[in-house]
């Protein structure tokens, strides 16, 4: 049975990466991150949804990146916007997050011999992030295995799987409906209450809703009112 | 006048650095990790230096590498060798670590708008390491310009500076005095004490002594008797 990184934010897009390792017979150890960011309820659902899955191992991490803020998600100046149809990068972008991310899982990784890393990126709903398009990640790929010892020793190396790439939000939902995913647990919401209540408007949960309606399904999530 | 990151641990390399980038006109923003290694008196002696030199700002950021240990630097149960005459990556290699350290001068040099970055890695006495050649280098400066916005939207892209890579211990010193260092005050030593102390039998004490013989000058190295 082969080791696997699973980036976990408790989200439904990587709580859908985490059944699809295990159902291709990885050994999961779950990383999500504390880096500030406002909704850090997003935390304390992913140690619940990564429990119940019985992952191997669930590591949360404590990064130090909203100290320096310039972004919406960590930066209290910065207010988190409703969803609007506009195109270029959003004020939610995290300065070079998922290298970060990515870094930490690749380092982790090495010391358990979990050479393959599965991120929940996803380049259809939200094509705005830069380092959630293919580019990135094929780039991410190959640097990792000039970095570590694995990559440049070992006759194995780092292999990045994004298995939602392109899917769409209702595609995943319906790809984590046949793995048996309760996404009520799920918390997507960029200003998710303490309670794990949602907004609604911001562009993660437009998506979210959209996702939910055009896979027909209802939508489980709880919302609160502003 | 444009900004830059420096990488900056307080050694003789990134001191060197640092200097390098002042004498090419950049205003530079020093970052510095406590990221669990055994020597974190590096860490103090790095603000002493940096405030000496007159940076616009030195962050210290708090990373939780060790945590998950994998490297004699950050992890109780593995020792700090001496140095042997060996090839292979020395367990003083910490997983991904300059992957993790030149994420976070991509974090926050988008923040500040710093989009040149200086690295003090070295090829040559330090073959060893992985994430110091410059295959990795320019693999993670192309990463860096698809992790980004600045690299995705802005007609300026990020550039990562190796000055030091082709260099040997000798000629960094020499690179070194050229510019005034004093590095009485930079510390190199795996194992360095709280007075910051040298071992002198470390891999790391060992280039050292090696580069201030050969470059001719006395060695301003405090060691502690073991």
């Amino acid at each position: 049975m082969k080791n696997a990184i699973i980036l976990f934010s408790g989200g439904i897009d990587s709580t859908t990466c985490l059944e699809i390792a295990k159902e291709q017979g990885f050994a999961c150890y779950a990383l999500s991150f504390a880096y500030g960011q406002k909704h850090t309820v997003e935390v304390e659902r992913a140690k619940k949804i990564a429990s119940l899955a019985g992952v191997v191992e669930h590591r949360v991490l404590n990064l130090p990146i909203g100290e320096y803020g310039g972004s919406s998600l960590t930066d209290a100046s910065i207010t988190v916007p409703d969803h609007q149809d506009v195109s270029g990068i959003p004020n939610t972008y995290v300065p070079a997050r998922n290298t970060i991310f990515l870094s930490f899982a690749l380092s982790w990784g090495e010391v358990v011999c979990a050479y393959d890393i599965f991120i929940g990126a996803n380049c259809i709903d939200y094509s705005q992030y830069p380092d959630c398009r293919p580019d990135y990640l094929q780039a991410f790929e190959t640097l990792a295995n000039l970095a570590t010892k694995v990559g440049r020793e070992e006759n194995q190396g780092f292999k990045v799987h994004a298995p939602l790439l392109h899917l769409n939000k209702a595609e995943i939902i319906r790809e984590g409906n046949r793995l048996g995913i309760d996404y009520g647990q799920t918390i997507s919401c960029y200003r998710a209450d303490q309670n794990g209540h949602a907004c609604g408007t911001c562009d993660s949960c437009t998506y979210r809703k959209k996702g939910f309606a055009e896979a027909g399904m209802p939508d489980p999530t709880p919302y609160f009112t502003r």
